[in-house]
Parts: structure tokens; sequence; C-alpha cells
């Protein structure tokens, strides 16, 4: 096996899985989904210390690391049909190489009939994840649900056209994703300027404002964004920087924006997505283990993608039929639950 | 006197109480309430420390240590009534030896007319604790209401019965608490499996998830929970591990799990229920403070039985009349206000 | 130029805005607002550090610090018009000269015609705050709505009549602010006792507990407080003590009481109150980054001064006009921005 | 009893000592030493928090907090004979009057016979500390032994004659010390400029820098100083400065110079200093907890009183007889020891 | 394989050696060594966390985990020969079934041909590692080299006989371990008391304090330990516990004790310990991640073992010839270097 | 001026020093020495943070920022003719480009008469460093002397020719630098391996394992290092790695390897070299603020850099004449101190 295994530290896979090697399909002909770890922070414009994402996302837990995650309410195995490919090799001082390495992989993988999972990284990742998938589905045919503090649609910063500041804009740019069906929740702050939001604009796409959540209330607002992510897609990348959530939250990321969503709204936003639309690729980025305290932000990624997985895996479960519902009480009603 | 003093650094008392020895009834023969450490975290799965607990529990608080603590809102004394016994001499190593001890110390005080508020430690403590009180009330006739983000109905973990994970378990099994008695709020995550949550639907438990509690709404959870207790038992033990809030607000403890209560929640859910309920115990668990930051979590402990004294002395105060009410504005209506 | 500059460490004004010296009127005949440094924290009861709360507020983000801070939703410049005087020489072994200090700069830069924003410091400082403030427009003539998870309206702490525990009443005693349109939410927890709470319900003061606030809705409770504030009052003094905002936000503070606002409430409510009254004056207190984690703490400081001022900068936009309105999409509308 | 008792947290003592009243000598009658607490830090330049020094010396240790200390070398117990008369109500807003109480309280302990041992606080408290000594010694009859990174004898700080950059020169100025009388160890950095060194040298102060004591070696600096300690003084106060070591050593200060002593360096300078010398008081300061590390610092605080006392304990065990030395083995000629 | 794995967090081994199994043999027939994880800290009488030391030691390192560690200065790969069993299953509530199952895994290994590595844990573990041992090589034949703040010699405490503060007790009580073959390197402080050193000094110990060390040179001590540790033994067992540094340089530890060794000391003499003498078995113990900043402790446990490793594989190098001699400058002479 | 002010945060000087532009050579006419900032951390291999190094070198003391540091002992003005370029354009993911950018500012500051000291950033940059310098002083013309725990020789890293573990073999391989004038101290642990070892000693190089710096004394060291600097070249670079100390006393670095030099040690030596050898530049690297402690890896190399000014100022201070001795009392013989 070619596997490059870990950038930093040991060598293990998310919470056990099993590993497999993203150049050898056959390593994961099995899989619903591939684990890839895109230890990349020379992106980012201020705090960094992303790279250490990957590691940390896949080693947070207090439970044993046995490749097995049955979740309480929904009765599946999150982590049934899924491995882990191991680290990408990237390199911070060299943004460019690093992405096209990822996108390199990230198109193999969905090519090969799995459904990528990135850990980052800084979201200057989501520019190679996307264009990845892209590649297979065809562009302009995946709408992305991006959660963030940030809209990153800067053009340049720096002095360079990459970076986690920029990739919705390359995306839109490169016809990747239509502006149209670029859906973006959770922005607060005090950046980008009005040009760029004028481009946004401009480009169709639908961002909701911290304030507006508040006002409208999260599930009305997924429900709105669950309309026009379906209208001529095919499939949905899931974006999440978990900058999205509050600082006191997620203390441990890059750019720290006051105000953003509890963990709790955004492990249900995940998990909705994941069993309600046809998700085809999801990164979760932007966890930087440095700023962390206690490993609270480092187990809200792993988290993150636990639910994300258990909304698959419940989706795949429900498939055609009715869908799991956060209401149903967790000891009741056990005969339509799956695992028991 | 006898009394063993700390497990760990100077010798206090919780916010400057008077100190009683739990094994000499005359210290405490007017006391209300008795505050007892026990200081045990041997049977802690994961990030040990919450042996210092009582510790921090007992002094954290930036207001004089003067043994008293007017509710501001509901005009009470918290303190008023209340002793402390300081730790009961356990030991991480032997984990049944320091459970005998609790059982015993909390049955003691119990029997001698007090209600017994023990500072954990680990959760492990909960299965004397709960059988030290049901010594006294008898099998079965003491409800417990269990805040936790984990189920602790685990049956053999690292090759023991005995553990933070098992606690709930034991007591049912014991007969101590009936199955259809035990009310849990904030289960969330990935533990225990199917298997165990089958046992517990079989033992009648009510069990609501956090995703249920947002769906539903804490109030009416709780309205609903307040409803089983009371029927055919005679009082309810309250069991709060710190972990059912979420990490960003209760950091400092051993297996946190994203996505929990805030601490209004928590406190706002404390305070009811020891207006509105006969509690009969209470423990407080899992406060771990090598894993805190600012002393947070400790102070979240302090406040959590603080609301929960001053609950009970309102219940006193308000003995078959009308109840406080959070709407009351609070400098008005100072007529009704015992403290005023 | 006479002007001190900082306190501690290296000279740099908010975010990049231009300095201006106090004592010189003319360096800041152009500006809405001066903002001001009271780096003192000689008045604090227990954990100290807030004397570095202006060097972290002026200093906290990862933006480039311009002099610029465009608004995302209300698409006004924050930091037009705003000009920054540096620190006031304060010395915290010395309160009474420090505030002497801190009322004269404050009220020489009122009587210029500039809306003071004083970045403190410990809560001592609202007293020559307000003072100064009401010094141009006259005793009684201001309202105070003051965000605090403590009345701090005690009479004599530690043997002083100054100190952060007492600067409301001080206020009220000389006449600067009258009792009944002193607005205060947020209150929590064990101070002051029934006595204190008794004077300050003599004086007539509204003063919203969390659990009300809980009960009512925050908005509510605002539109209530804003009918008092503008009964007979020319202007509105804005007094944030960041710990009005739960510890899991907010842990950099001195007296951290659990169950508070989130940074979210906090936020949207600096930004109604600016955008609908009149603030004439505003302080940021109790940030003590010796306590912060990552910084968290400093950034919403950082972000509820942004807040304020961008509040009042639409404020002056939309004059006479309909105002913003936080349910308007972001990217929608953009002919009703001025910034578009 | 009027025991003021803590200021901040609960009330202990150092390690379990007898409380005492320091305004009521019967209750110290029969003790050798008396501990004060100055938790006073309204003095200090810089980062704040020393006045949780007393606080973590008296209650920082893992081992039992029960009132004795064998010295496991020097064979005695440090403890025997000391009391603590708990915290003096100082207050950082106040510091003339903060000083004042110190001196009084420490000239009364003197006077009745004990040798105090003051707890800072920042350096601002040995001006009142020597000055009390100096009261019942007479002036010009005690020497100082200061170690210290910094001189502190600078005149005016932030307009102020007092804080903790100017004890030495007020308690020369006043004639509590002479000049030729005053040692200093440990001095490094950039404070402060040749006026005041000028001044230093005036007085015929010694001061050892860093460089010299690395050139010259610690013991040998260590016996000049004894030579000029004792030449017409007929005590020696010892004060320490916690920042005198590395910052890698003792973090948790306020004004942290890199280059210093290391805690092995301190401490054996300390006992051979209270072994050799006729120490007549002492104060340990600017420890400061919220810049500590696992309280490093905090037990550091803790070790130096314990060298301290250990030291003035073996002083008369060893009265007119051979002294203990640190090259005896640990094991061996246990006839000589003390307490063997 | 029935390889337990790791006890808490993925499962990775040293660096990145290979794995076996301690049950089986075959698994390790060509090592030299053996590395076995015992994450046990039931026997902790303050700050837990030790359990957490194995997956620290074996993981924290910059370098690629790739099973290779060539010494810079000494021209010997570490890591050759060493294979890695993972962890025990041991539980911090059961003490004497988890030093049990210690024993007998520590016996088989070396019963096997192996010498183990055993990481720590609290220090109770010496006792069935050096017992293990000693049951191969026979009662009084190896003598223990122990590198401690403390002389870990306390009868019983917290009511038990097992605990970190008896295991050299127990070892010499047993027979396993000659009293006057044990040497102590680094005591300091207050701990055990006069009885406790009596004991010792009956038993022939020999216990160096920090000042003797201080005073006679840290070589010379360590010449007068080797004769005495090769009189009339075969072999030498090497225990480390990382509080024998001071905290500065090892903060990370459940019992920090100030005025300890530096890291250089400790990283030189485990070095010359272990290329001078007949090392047998070695363990590293207290190394507790919680209380760690910036896993500076556990890059030193880390380094402990490498240089004892690198000491060891020179010595077989050198067997019977010249030895290392770290005079050599680093880049001459490489014609005697092996690897080279 | 195109002054590019800082890369992150608020824009302030070194310590208050005047600011200058590196691009108008008239800004800084009449200065000694010019700082330029080089916050890049994209050629690290482990921990980043780097970036942040020049903002806290330049910020973190204590004492007022005003652009004056009389040495206490030197009895010169560190910072008499010293300016501040500001932060250079540079891009953590673009490393080439940067090294450019540096590369070519270093070499005109050098050009046009001042001497460069250059705050890093990650150990990447000392191969634009020392280019730059040599651009103007010729190739092989100018010595190196290297403080660090790594060599810095690699060849490829991450699949690229740059990053901070190879700087030292491009500058020998480009001939910017003779490897018979490289001379390196404090070298430990376990990289590189032997094959880059082997080409170390082909260059010629000199390095200085820290076994052999305890060996032999560091005086020692440093006068064998000296002999060689100076032999046919006409002046020297240092750069000073801060991880060449031990992690006790610097923890905040990205590799942090136990067992290193002491700060004072580290002091000690720069104030040596920059005393006695003509230096021509220097730079101070790997200061990883997110890393620190309380701030005490930033304050060291604040000091590094000061202890290198008061160096260079007391050489042209004496210069032709006897150098200024550390053995010389602080108090005394003032008549031969500049600043007195």
């Amino acid at each position: 096996m070619t596997r490059y295994g870990p950038m930093f530290g040991p060598d293990y896979t998310f919470l056990g899985v099993p590993a497999c090697d993203w150049q050898d399909p056959a390593t994961y002909a099995d899989a619903e989904v591939v684990i890839v770890g895109a230890p990349f922070d020379g992106g980012t414009s201020h705090r960094p210390g992303a790279r250490f994402g990957p590691q940390v996302i896949r080693g947070t837990d207090y439970l044993p690391h046995d490749g097995s995650r049955p979740h309480l309410a929904m009765r599946v195995d999150a982590l049934a049909g899924v491995k882990d490919a191991g680290d990408l090799e990237v390199y911070s001082g060299e943004i460019q190489r690093s992405c096209q390495t990822i996108e390199d992989a990230v198109a193999f993988v969905t090519a090969n009939g799995a459904i990528p999972v990135i850990l980052g990284g800084d979201h200057t990742v989501t520019w190679p994840d996307v264009t990845g998938v892209a590649r297979h589905h065809g562009p302009g045919k995946i709408s992305v649900i991006h959660f963030d503090a940030h809209a990153d649609t800067g053009d340049i910063e720096f002095g360079s056209l990459y970076g986690h500041g920029q990739p919705m804009r390359r995306l839109i740019e490169s016809g990747a994703v239509r502006g149209d069906r670029f859906l973006q929740l959770g922005l607060r702050g005090y950046w980008p300027g009005p040009d760029v939001l004028d481009w946004m604009a401009d480009q169709g796409m639908t961002s909701f404002h911290m304030s507006e959540i508040v006002d409208q209330g999260l599930d009305a607002v997924l429900d709105r964004a669950f309309q026009i992510a379906l209208d001529g897609c095919t499939g949905v990348f899931l974006s999440v920087d978990i900058d999205v959530c509050d600082p006191g939250h997620a203390p441990g990321t890059g750019t720290p924006e006051p105000g953003g969503l509890t963990a709790r709204q955004l492990l249900d936003s995940v998990s909705r997505i994941c069993q309600e639309l046809p998700v085809v690729g999801m990164d979760i980025v932007e966890v930087s283990p440095p700023f962390d305290h206690a490993e609270i932000t480092a187990m809200l990624g792993n988290r993150v993608v636990l639910e994300a997985l258990s909304g698959m895996a419940r989706r795949r479960h429900d498939a055609g039929g009715p869908r799991w519902n956060r209401a149903t009480p967790l000891l009741k009603d056990r005969g339509t639950n799956p695992t028991s």
C-alpha cells in the first residue's frame, strides 16, 4: 500500500475504522464513505494550527476507538461503511501544489464511488474538495451548503488568489458551482466589504446572516436552503467551518467571530442535512488545536463528522420510507429503529 | 470530633457554613441539609480529576465565604440550615471500600433527619448516594431525576461492575430505585449501545435526548418528568452530572459531549425541581478542575448547589402556599418576599 | 500633542482609527465618537486584570487594523467618524485621583461635542464616566441602560465608598442619574443582599433578572426598557459589563456568574439600543485578559464596541427615516443600503 | 476573636497551623513566627494578581494540611511554633491606608515577640513590612537581604510615591534601613535607569547583578552579603520577590524577567540565610496565580516559606552548636539530627 | 493476536515501532526491548492524570513516527530491536487486580528474553514492575536506581498498603530488592517523616537529597551509586519519576516539588546509566498530561525513554570495547561511530 | 511612506523605537540597526505560530514602550540608533515568493549601511536573511553562529527544498556561507540522521552538541567558536532559534527539544558575541506565541534582541578600548560606565 499515513504524529484512523489507500480503489470498494485528511493550514490569514485538525478530529473521543459508533437516537452505526485513507501529503509553504494533491485525491475517490469526507485543514481546502467532487458530478451540478462566520469569497489576499478567505469565489468563478446554488449560514462580523457583498449578490448567492437566523429561526432558514439546494442539482456538498459556532463553543479556531451558533444548533443542522439531502461530499475545517481548551473544539469537530455520518446512514436505511424524527422518544417505538 | 476533614488541600466548608461531623448527629441536629464531600474519581473511564470537585465546589465564589447566600430573586438564604460534614475518606484505588464508606455516611445522615447533598467525585458515587438514601426511605420509594449527557447504565466496564458508567444500572438492579421512576435529561452522543438502550426501555426508564428537549422545550419536558416522579414515590433524588451542560459552559469535566444544555437551562431546571418536588437527596458530580478554565465549571457547580438549596429553602418557606414565580419582577411585590 | 498614550504595552488605536488628544479638541473636531481608555482595575473586589481591557479591546481582531469596519448586515462603516484618545493616566492604587481624571476627561470630550466611548477597566469607571457625561447634559437628564450580572449598587466595600461594586449607587446618590431611569439587564446570583435590593426598589430602579428575561423574552424586556429610558431623558448612557454574558462566552472577567446571556444576545441588544435610542456615551468594562482563553472575551469586547458604533452610524444614516431591520436578507434590497 | 480572616476565598491557615489574631497577643504568646497575609496588589505596575498570593502560598501543597512539615534533610519541623493571623484588610484602590494597616500589624506582632512572615501581595508591602519591624528594632538596626530581578528603588511612578517599584527607596529615605546595609541579589534587565543606579550607589547599596552571580558563584556572593549584613545590625529582614527566579521556574508573577535564578538556587539561599543569620522578619511577594501554570509558582512560594521556617527552626536547635551541613548524607549520622 | 491495545484513545505504538503481543512471545522473539503501557493512576495521592502517560509518551514527537530514532551524538538507532506491546488492561478503581496484571505481564516478557520498558501510570506500578523482573532474576539480585523527588517508602496511605507513595517499601519488604541496593536520587521537600527515614536508614538505603547533589556534583553522586548498584547484583532496574525534575521543566505531574534536576541533568544521567550498567528493566512514571503545558513534560518523558534506549543500544554496540564519550565532538572521529 | 506596517494586529515598533521604511534609506540614514519583521511560518514542519513572533517580540515588555532601554549592567542604551521597518509582506502559503521578499529587503538595508535584525517567523527566514547580508559582504565572507536544538541542514522535506529544516544547507550549497565557518551550538535530540551529519562533517561545520557544552563549559565552547568565526571572515551573522533553550524556559516554540540551554546561558552568550565580534546581521526565530505561557517565551525573545543590541552598543562605545566585564559590580566604578 502506498498510503501516505499521517502527516503529523502517530498513524491511526478515524475512531478506529479500517484504513484504506485512496490510490487503490480495491481497498475501499465496499465503503460508502472515505475519510481523507488534508492537514494544510498555509492559507490561514491569522491564527494557524488547523494542520492538526485531522489528527484531533480523528482521535478525540472518550469512547473506545473500535470503529463503531451507534447513534443514540437514530439507532444506526455512524461508522458502518466508512474507511479512512489517512492524510494527503500537503505542505503549508506550497499552496498550489497542495491544492492540486487534494483535488486529485478527492476526484479519484469520488469517481470510485465513495463519498469523500475531508478533514481540514484551513478553509482553503474547500476549493479543491468541491472541485474534485464536481469533476465527477459535472460543473454546476452540485450545490454547496456552507456553515461559516465568513463568506470566504475574497478575491486576492496577501497577494495571492489562494487561501482560506477565497475558496468560494474560486469555485463560482471556475463554474464548479453555480452562485445561485451556493448557500451560506451563520455569516456575521465585518468582512468582506461592500464590493465583495455586491459580487456575491450578483452571483445569486443566498447568505443567511446570524441576525436573520435569530429572527427567522434556524429550522425555517434550513427549510428555505433545502429548497434552493435541490433545485436542478443532483447532489449537495456540505462544508462546515467550525467557526460558525460561537467562540464559547469552539474557541479552537483561527478567526473566531463572537455571536455564532451553539454546538447543539450545528449538530442538529448537520444531522438534518445529511438525512434529508443527497450529500455527495463534505468537509470540516478550521479546527485549530493550539487554541482549543480541554479538547472541546476537537470533540465538536469529531461529533460534526459523526452526526453527518449518522444522518447519511439513516438516510440509506430509510431510503424511500419515513424518516427518523427527533421528537421520537429515545426509548419508545423501538420496533422502527434499525439497530434494536 | 472525628470529622475526617478535607481529603485534598486545606480544610474549609461550603462557602463558610458551619462544620459538622456526620458520625455525630448532635452536630447537625438543627440542620436541614448536610453537605458531604465524596472526592472519589477512581471510577472514571477517561479524564480523571473529579476528586478535586468537592474542594472547588465548596470554595469557588467571589463573594465573602460567610455562610450566607441570599438568593437575589427568590429572597431566601440558600445557606440557612446547611452544615458541611467535610469529606469522606475514600481512595481512588479501592472502589468498593470507597462506595461502602459513602453509602454508610449518606444513610446515617438521612436517618438522622438531614437531606444529604453530596459533592462528587465521579458519577460512581451516585450508586452509594442513592442507595444510602433509599435505605431510609425504602426500596422503590424515591424516584431519581438525572441530568447527564450519558445514561450511565452500563453493565461491566474495564472488567468491573463498578464505575462512573454503571451506577444507574446497579441502582435499578438492586431495587433501590424503580426503573420506571428513573428520569434522565440531556442524553446525547454515541453511548451506550442498542443492547443497553433496550435494557433501559425494558426497565421502563424515561430518557430525554437533547434533540427531544430542543423539539419539545425544556419546561414541557420537565413537566412530564415531574408527573412521573411523583407517581407513587415519596421523595426525589436529584443527580446532576455537570456534563449535561455543553462543554462550552462546562469544559472542566471528564467525558464532555458537545451539544448540551446551557448553564442557564440547568440552573433554572434545578431551581424548579427543588421548589416543586420533595427532594430528599442530591449529588453534583464530574466537576473536574484540571480541565476547567478560569474556574467557570467550578463556579457552575457551586451555583448548581446554591440554586438547589435556594429552591429547597423557598419550598420550605412557601409550604402549602403560593410558589415563587420567575416572572415576578426583581424589585416589585416585596411584601411577599420572605427576606425583605 | 500631550496625549498620554498607552498605559500598558505598545501605543496603538482602536483598530487603527486616527489618534487624537482629549485635551486638544481641535484633534477631534470632526469626530462623532472619541474612544478613551480607562485602564483602571484598582476597584476590583476579586480577580483583577481589567487594566489590560483597553489594550485588548483595541487590538483584538483578525482583520487588518486599518480604521475601517463596514458592518456586514447594516452596511455602514462602524469606524467612520471615530477617533481614539489613548489611555488616561490612572493608577490602581489611587482610586479617587483616578476617577477624577476619568471624569474630567469624559466631561471635556462630551462638552466638545463627541460621544465618549470608554474602554475599562473595572466597573468603578462607570461612576466617573456617567458623571462626566451628566456634567454636560445635566443631572437626571440621561438614563442608563446597564448590562451586568451584578447590580453594582453596594454602599461600602473593603472600607471604601469607591470600587466596582458601588458605581450605580454613587451615581444615583449624587443625582447624576435618576433611580427610576436606571435600567439593569442580566442580574443573577447572590449579591447584593435584601437591604440593598430594598434601597434599589426605593429608588425606583428597574432591574431585569435573568430568569425574568428567559420568561419574557429578551426583545420584550428591551421594549419595556426603551420606554422608560426615553421618558423625560434626552440621552442614554450604555454601560456593558462583559460578565452579563455567560462565563462560557466571556470567561475573561473578574467575577463571572454562570447563567448569563449568550454573546449573540448581547450583540443584538447593543445593536438595537444604539440604533433605536439617542446614546450619548458608552462604556465596556470588566474584560480581564489574564482569565481569557484564546482571546474570545477580548474579541467579544471588541465586537460590542463595533456593534454599538455600527448602530450609532446606522442611526445617523437613517435619521428620520426607516430603520435597518435584521430580518432583511443579507444580499437583497441593496438599493436601500448606505454602503452599496 | 476579631481576626479578619481571609480577604479572598475560604478561611484556612498556612498548611494547617493554628490560627491567631494579631491584635490579641495572647493568641500567639507561644509562637516563634506569626504568618500575616497582605493580599494587596494595587501597587503593581503591570500584571496584577498578587492579591491571591496569600491564598495560594498558604494552600498549595499535596501533603496533608496538618500543621506539621518535618524537613527531609534538616530534620526539624518547619511549622513548630508557627501561627497564622490570616489576612489584613487591605484594598487595592487605597494604597496608603493599606500600607498603614500592614505597618501597624507588623510592628505590633514584632513588639509582641514573634517574627512576622508576611505573604504578599505585590512588593509595595515591603515598605510597611520592614518599617513595621524597624519600629521595634530601631532605625538602621536591621539590614535587608533582597532577592529580586528589580531594584525597586524608583522614586515616582504613575504619579505616586507608593507602589511595587519604590519600596526600597522609601525605606532608605525614611532611615528605616541604612543604604549600605541593603543587599540585593538577582538584578537584571533594563530598569531602573542610570540616575536611579547612581542614587543607589550614593546610598552605598550592594546589588548583585545576575551576570555577577554567574561569574562569581552564588555561594561566594552570599558569603559577601552575609558579612555586610551583620556589620552593625542586630537583625536581618529577608525579602523574596519570586521574580528573582527565571520565568521558567516562576511564570506566575507580574513582571517576569528572563535569565534568573533556578528554584533550587533560591531555596538553598533562603535556607542558608535563615540558618546562618538572625532573621527578624521576612516577606515573600509577587506570586501572581492568574499567570501561574499547574501551580508551580504557588508551590515554589510555599516552599520558600517552608525553607525559611526550617532554617530558622534548625538555627534555634543548633543555637551555639555546629550547624547542619547540606553535604551530610540524608540517611546517615542520624544521632545528630534533632527529629530522629 | 490478543493484544489489548490502547486503554485510552487511538491505537499506536511508541514512535511507530512494530507492535507485539506480550502474551505471544513469538511476536517479540527478535526484540531486545518490549514497551508496555501501564495506564494506571488509581494510586495517586494528589493530582491524577498519569493514566494518559503511555499515550503521550508514545506519541509526542515532532519527527515522523517511523520506528527509527538515530541518536545524534551516540550514532545508534534507539529504536532498533524495540517492540511495543500496547497497554495492559488496568483499572484505576481496582489497584490490586491492576498490579497483578502488570506484574504478570512484566514477568512474562522478562522470562521471554526481552527487557521490559514500562510506561506509567503513577508510581504504584513500580511495585509490580520490579517484582515482575525480580521473579526472573531472583530476589535481591537486581538493584534499583530511582530518580524521584519522593522516597515512595510510605507504609499505609488512605488506608491502603498500595499506592504511588509505597512501592519501594513493598519491594524491600517482600525481598524483591535488597534495601542496601536501593539507590535514590533527587529527594527533597517534606515527606516522608522521620520514622520512615529511620526505616529507610535501617534498610541500608542510599538516598541522595538534592542539596547533596548540588554540593557534590551529579556525576560524583552517580559514580557512587554505580559502585553500590553493581555490588552483588546482576542487573539494574531504572525507575524514573518525572517529578525528579524541577516543576519548571516538568510541570505535567501529580506531586511537583520545586528545586529539582534540570531536564538536561536527567537525560545525561539516564544515558550514562544505560550505557554503563546492565539495565534489565525500566519504567518512566508520573507524566500527567492534564497538568502539562505545550507538551513539554510529555516530550521529556519521550526523550527519557529514547536516551535510555540509545544508551542500551550503544552499550550493546560497544560491548567489551571503549565507550562513547560525551566530550567527543559531534562531527569528528566518525570512523568510530557505529552508524556512519 | 510605503511601509507595509504590521502583517498581524496593530501597528507598533520594537519597544517604541522610531519607524522607518526599508525601501526609503533616508528614513534610516542615522540608524545603526534596522529591525525587520518576517512573520512567515509556512515552512514549519510541526507546530506553526511563529508568524506572530514579530508582534510579540516587539511588544512584550512591562516597561514603558518609549524607545529607550538602558542596560542595567553595561550602562548603554540598547535602543539608541535603532529603527523599525515593520513587517515584510510574506504569505505562509507561498514560500519562495516570501523568501525572495525577505532577501531583497535584507540586502537593501545592508547595502544602505544598517545592520539588519530580523524578527521571525520560522527558521526558513535565515536562508534569505543571510543570503541578503552576504549579497553585500560577499560570498563566504561572513561566518554564522547558530544557536539551535536542530542543525537545520536537511535536504528535502515534505517534497520541498525550502522550509525551516533546510536553511543552513541552502546557505552552504549556494556558497553564501562557507561550511567551515558555520558554527552551531546547542544541538541535541534525534535529527538529522547519519547521512546528513556526514554531509555536515564534509562541509567542515563545527556543531556543539549539548552534551559537549555540558562537558566543556559554555564559555570554553564560545571561545573556540569565536576563533573559527573570525578566521578569514569580516563579519558574523548571529541566528538564534529560541528552541536552543530548554522547553522549560521557552515552551512557546514549534519543535521543542528537552535538555537545552537556560535562558541565562543564552542571554550571556548573545551578549558576549555582540560585544566581542563584528556582528553584521542577526535573526531571532521560532518564537511561537500560541504555545507560550504567560508570555515567558515572548519576553525571552525580546530580551535576546535587547542583549544583542546592548552588546553592539557597548562594542561601539568601547571601540578599541577595554571591554565591559561581567564581573564588575553593578554599582561600582561608575566612572568607566558610559551612561553614568
